[in-house]
């Protein structure tokens, strides 16, 4: 059978809904479905929910299914496709045998990765990292996600819990640094994220936070020229370019690929980030340490998991 | 030939001087020689005191010597054999194609890598890491200096310059924060170095700085309840613990080894940083992260350098 008649369903896992889609080799999106949660999103019922996804997937689908790949918050134990711990935006999970219960009800292969460590294979797999050996992903939005490859493979630690690089510690001294969702302080989750940084910007303007302002609402702002907003995007670039700088310096990687809603701003963020690397990260006669863009959008997470299902056909 | 009647040869390259031994497989040193650098320690003039000493080892050895290996600081091409990057404390050898140099000297197998890789990589042979497949070797002394340890091997990142964990900010924040070895502001390094202790220490006691005032000086001072010695002691553990968590939150390691001359001071700094790193680490229901101390003592490098050719021998 031609490699190009093989389909692959990449699932992504949110807090509020399920997204699946038929998914080609090439990392083209050919059906995709969404389906809200109607009760809590705990397992057995997201199962259930996935289940019904799954299958109306495969009666659209023309070309063979050859497996179906799941990103999920929390950290997840690849090998035996179990959850391991919830993440603070999905509750409810913790000792779900996804592999199993999937695999007996759709008959198919499945795999089942941590989201973030997924939008990384994603951008090695078709996006903007396929031609680096190591990488650091971050995804920046509600959390900071990260995922990392290393020896092009994706690292998982020693416990399915690495990657969690919102939860380095960048501010260890200021007093009254804001509490990250972790229970610690300092982390750059708690403040480069998008509710950090709509709640930064209000507390500058003096205003009550409200949910008309958004990270979006602020880098326009700064775009249009508010001297609070862009006060406030310069921090964040501050923050994120003394994070990667960190990153660079204990990895070496070939680059730093940003993603997630807030890396829509564009050169508005990613322009002083890069100016706080260059002159923070250690210099070396051999590296120009350059963030790039990720490529996968908002699917990011669904088409790492499609990816994940086609690299271990290649086993 | 039995393997027990194989020898290799360690060298640690540091900044004032040379040190060279004969190390058994099991990781014994059976005779050390040490050399001063007659003039500045520059790469050729290096070369031939390390050519010298070699020889002087390969006379006094009654065993096969397998081969020669190097732990040397900064930056160095561990597939060529050269140095890339010359360190703060080892100026002159940029360029050094050490290795060529040497085997055409000695006849011998040269290996060559940076000395806070081969120290983490002694402890993974013959230290505190054998059981362990991911970990992070730290080596707190003048400088800060980090190995790692990935899939049991030693991750040398795109550039070989991977594991500069003394130049993570971990205090992007405070104003007047110390300026580092690297020009930057921030790092781990600036700020539990032993040179960074001794400071911090003179300035709280509003002493002049003096040769007289070390890291162990400080540590002593604390142990016998001498108060600003205790808040310096209580101010490094906090440093070193939010950088451990973020270590721990990053790569998900096994454990964390924590070597050279400032772990000498023992549970009164090991103990606040273990509790400075459960409150801020990441729980998970699977590990208890943990530090411990290496076993290797200030031989690390060398027998690093040998654990170095031995594990290149199995291949």
């Amino acid at each position: 059978m031609a490699k190009n008649s093989l389909t692959a369903i990449g699932i992504d896992l949110g807090g509020s809904h399920l997204t699946a889609a038929l998914v080609n080799p090439n990392g083209q999106i050919k059906h995709k479905k969404t389906a809200s949660y109607l009760k809590a999103p705990n397992g057995p019922h997201g199962t259930q929910l996935m289940v019904k996804l799954v299958r109306e997937l495969l009666h659209h689908s023309s070309s063979e299914i050859c497996g179906v790949g799941i990103a999920c918050p929390g950290s997840v134990d690849f090998n035996k496709g179990i959850v391991l711990a919830d993440s603070p935006n999905l509750i409810g999970w913790k000792g779900t045998r996804l592999r199993q219960d999937l695999e007996s009800s759709v008959k198919l292969p499945v795999l089942i990765d941590n989201d973030a460590n997924l939008a990384a294979w994603g951008e090695k797999y078709w996006g903007a990292g396929k031609k680096a050996e190591n990488f650091i992903c971050l995804t920046l939005g509600t959390g900071v996600g990260g995922g990392i490859i290393i020896n092009n493979q994706i690292y998982r630690g020693s416990h399915y819990y690495a990657g969690e690089i919102g939860h380095m510690k960048i501010n260890t001294f200021i007093e009254g640094s804001p509490k990250c969702s972790c229970g610690s302080y300092g982390c750059l989750e708690a403040l480069i994220s998008a509710p950090a940084i709509a709640r930064d910007f209000a507390r500058l303007k003096g205003i009550r936070l409200s949910h008309s302002i958004t990270a979006k609402t602020v880098f326009d702002a700064a775009k249009r020229g508010d001297s609070a907003a862009r006060q406030i995007v310069q921090q964040t670039a501050y923050y994120l370019g003394n994070a990667i700088s960190s990153l660079i310096n204990i990895f070496d990687p070939d680059i730093v690929i940003i993603g997630g809603g807030i890396a829509k701003a564009g050169p508005i963020l990613f322009n002083p980030a890069q100016r706080i690397i260059n002159n923070n990260s250690m210099p070396h006669p051999l590296r120009k340490p350059a963030i790039v863009p990720a490529k996968l959008g908002e699917n990011a997470g669904l088409l790492g998991a499609a990816a994940l299902v086609f690299s271990d056909l290649k086993k």
